[in-house]
């Protein structure tokens, strides 16, 4: 089954489903791995990896390439986090011409301006995208893809700039009739009010994708009871190798050696294997003439 | 100070020194807040990170793209693991010329054959290459470099290849003579009976640099005692951040919820930290004036 | 019809067909334009358009984005010059798949060594590479490729190393063997007469690709008349494109205005129409609402 | 010097002077030769090189990786066309630590909106940068290069616009006061009025610069009578690139020979030479044993 379709599916199942996150191929390779279905590419996550902001710092043809490897290291489909789309109309068609080049199966494009700001950031609200402008990149998008089962998510920030209910649900009805195949409503409250007010009025128009980053400790049933359709874990693999990489880093800058650290981080033979390098092996075998490895001596 | 000249310091130091490996801008910045004076920019790493094999699957200028994003998010000096040199003299002296752009100290290459495998893959020996080509190789890159302070190190592979010591010294002796700012003398067995057999008849010739990987169990005074410049922990961040993120994966994929994991992993907050963000926050103020990030209500 | 079929019947064809060379998505466009059926995306070419040398020196991976671009921009079917495949079996497979992933029709790859020089630099003759390693490198890039169509083009430079005719055959029969779709003969003499002697004992096993840059003045019916399959002229949009920049950058250097220029050189309006701006023009009135195109007075 | 002091003296020259426009390594170093002093790395140029519109379709990092090319390819100074900075004050002082990086003398930007559209294009005007927010970005800019030389240059777009020459002047001297080091005043008039009206109460404040694409009959001399500093040849080495590709393209589709075209084309040596394969040589003497460049016979 292609990708687009695996993601197609995951969205419209009947079953409350998850995405995890990753930020390159090595996590998305783990993710797959964990047993998760599908892979969120988090714009933060992918942004903190590389050492640069969330605020669009790295271009949109670096985050192609990022996503690129995360998709050839995987078969399960990636939903991208795409930001505002990179620029207007015409920067997000470009996109999703790229993406399926690259079998990645869809993208999230939330109503903000270019370059955005993480909607985590404390301060003032940021602008949000005049709603015409959104839902004309929203057709564009749809109408660029050739792929029918690409999916396009549109990521309402309405809570996020504090607007409220009425214009969270008006914008993500404009967006479901400009084509999105689903909504993500965002909220940035420690409690889950907000969704809960949107799910009760938006009555399933669409599949509804939800990010529990900041509501973590809302349980998951509730979650089903609402409706919700997907649930994202954002950026959690990135927190979890942070932890663990000051951790070491310190340990072993403290201790000048590693004998304290073998036993708690993974082998060198473990690396290889999530490299898939006996692939390598057995096609080296099959490829590469005996004659062609000996060691030189001159 | 350049980061040449630091990493030109640390390599001639007259106490032992250690670098830390680092993959991409964030685990970089890691190390230089643990405290590290100098940063192993390892290439089995950065191709596990990217989702590729140690075998040369990324292109050199996919790697070059990794360490800039590395180099512009810390202020501490770079040392690359530059393979092979990714081809012939030619290719390396362009790779120098390209670093000293992106203010990398320095890169080491290895006497392999392009394209490589990692050293600790077991199976045969792999081909070495030929002493004197890769004698102008070195000399090639030493001609190329701009700032006096840029560093070449040349990594020897004869006991890796299993041409004992006699022809490890008679390789570092060449590379030595062809300009190598240092010699990284590798080795795979478990104790650390090659590395000392090396010192003793190299006696200070050019400072030498070890990798601990496999002989990790050797306390690091006896590194100091034989007269070691530099010590790699050269990917230990990456198989921390693995096991972490494998065991977040596994246990979210599991609960299904994020309730048990949150106090285990750095909070968002330290994310946007690692980031800098702060920094954005102040410039903001001082260059975007407010009526420009007005919600816009259409 | 996909573009890999398209090249497939082109290198099938019972009559005789020729590839433009391009070597950017502007010349590509042009080669489309003027007629052509498919592109020879050119490494000389590609090298001297982006400043760098015939050896490799932009990266492969940087080679791929100027083919994309010519791809993008495009709807005929491109051949990649893909030199060696820049290194080994696992290199060239690698390439294929992304090759794929950008629909690049198919790719012809050298029996030279990593990295290689341009066939027709005088002096002495370059190593070949092992014909079992090469034929190795033609299996595992045929037992890559997801869609049948995908040509691999095998080309024999036993006749540009003065290795004659015996070894021309016994390789071009290796590389038939091996899966290639077609074979390149390549020759530097100004006659043809290496050419026909191959072509005379090849006898139509595989389709026969030429490149007649040196034998430029032999008449094309005799082409046709030996039985070859694809004329490449390999790099003259190139060659023209150079002649006439340094003409015009001369005469505006001398004579300091454009008022004797303007005639001789497409107009801009030119320029737009081989971007497609008029679809961009389409686009925006279907998906930009007006009100934000509106100037700002503040 | 450096190239950003060569720049800085070219603006600030007693004479006129002239930059040429190039668009990729092989044109800038053909301007180099030419006699010019200095680049003028196009949008229109690059963009219509790579095969995409000027409308930011290609990404700032493929813009920058086109000038890393050209500047490694030359040894006078460029001045980027930067469109808007490709976003925000971050974008704009982000992009010229890269620039810097690369060897890159300066960079223009102009007071429009991301993503840009060619000042050219027929139709209704476009939304013009609120003035507070564009001199904030240059504010960033001249704040983050490290270099004191090098060049940050303020394009109005008033006259494009049709704002008049009051808005001209306003705009102009608010980036003046911001820290531009230079004003290019923008007309795409076919005469030099607005021009003309512009540099007499514009009083040498700052060196202006022009584009006379559009008035490219006005005679020079009435450039230096007005106190123009620098005249940008904008795209004219784009232009004649095109028409001789379009017609070598043409006849050898038509002709399906090289017979008449091998006359009006350089040769491939000339090719060569561009590249400075001769130097490849050099060095292959100097650093590549002989014994590594033996063909292989199996």
């Amino acid at each position: 089954m292609k990708k687009t379709t695996k993601l197609k599916k995951l969205l419209n199942s009947q079953n409350l489903e998850f995405l995890m996150e990753a930020h390159n191929g090595l996590s998305a390779k783990i993710v797959e791995e964990a047993g998760f279905k599908g892979i969120w590419a988090s714009g933060l996550s992918i942004s903190a990896s590389l050492g640069v902001r969330d605020n669009n710092e790295a271009s949109w043809t670096q985050v192609l390439e990022v996503i690129e490897f995360m998709s050839d290291a995987t078969s399960i489909p990636i939903l991208l986090d795409g930001d505002t789309g990179y620029g207007n109309f015409n920067n997000a068609r470009r996109l999703v011409k790229k993406l399926e080049q690259r079998h990645i199966a869809g993208v999230c494009i939330e109503d903000k301006l270019f370059p955005k700001t993480n909607s985590f950031i404390k301060g003032e609200a940021q602008p949000l995208a005049d709603i015409n402008e959104f839902c004309g990149k929203i057709k564009a998008m749809k109408d660029t893809q050739l792929d029918d089962d690409f999916c396009v998510v549109a990521r309402v920030e309405a809570f996020i700039a504090g607007l409220g209910l009425k214009e969270a649900l008006r914008r993500a009805e404009a967006y479901r009739q400009a084509g999105a195949d689903a909504i993500l409503i965002h909220s940035k409250r420690s409690d889950v009010t907000e969704i809960e007010s949107f799910m009760k009025e938006w009555k399933g128009r669409l599949p509804v994708i939800i990010v529990p980053t900041k509501y973590y400790s809302t349980p998951t049933k509730h979650f089903r009871d609402m409706g919700v359709s997907v649930v994202i874990w954002a950026n959690h693999n990135l927190r979890a190798s942070i932890m663990a990489m000051q951790g070491i880093s310190k340990q072993i800058f403290q201790d000048e050696t590693l004998i304290h650290v073998e036993g708690n981080i993974v082998t060198v033979d473990e690396v290889f294997r999530l490299q898939n390098h006996s692939e390598f092996e057995e096609a080296e075998k099959k490829y590469l003439p005996s004659n062609n490895k000996k060691v030189t001596k001159t």
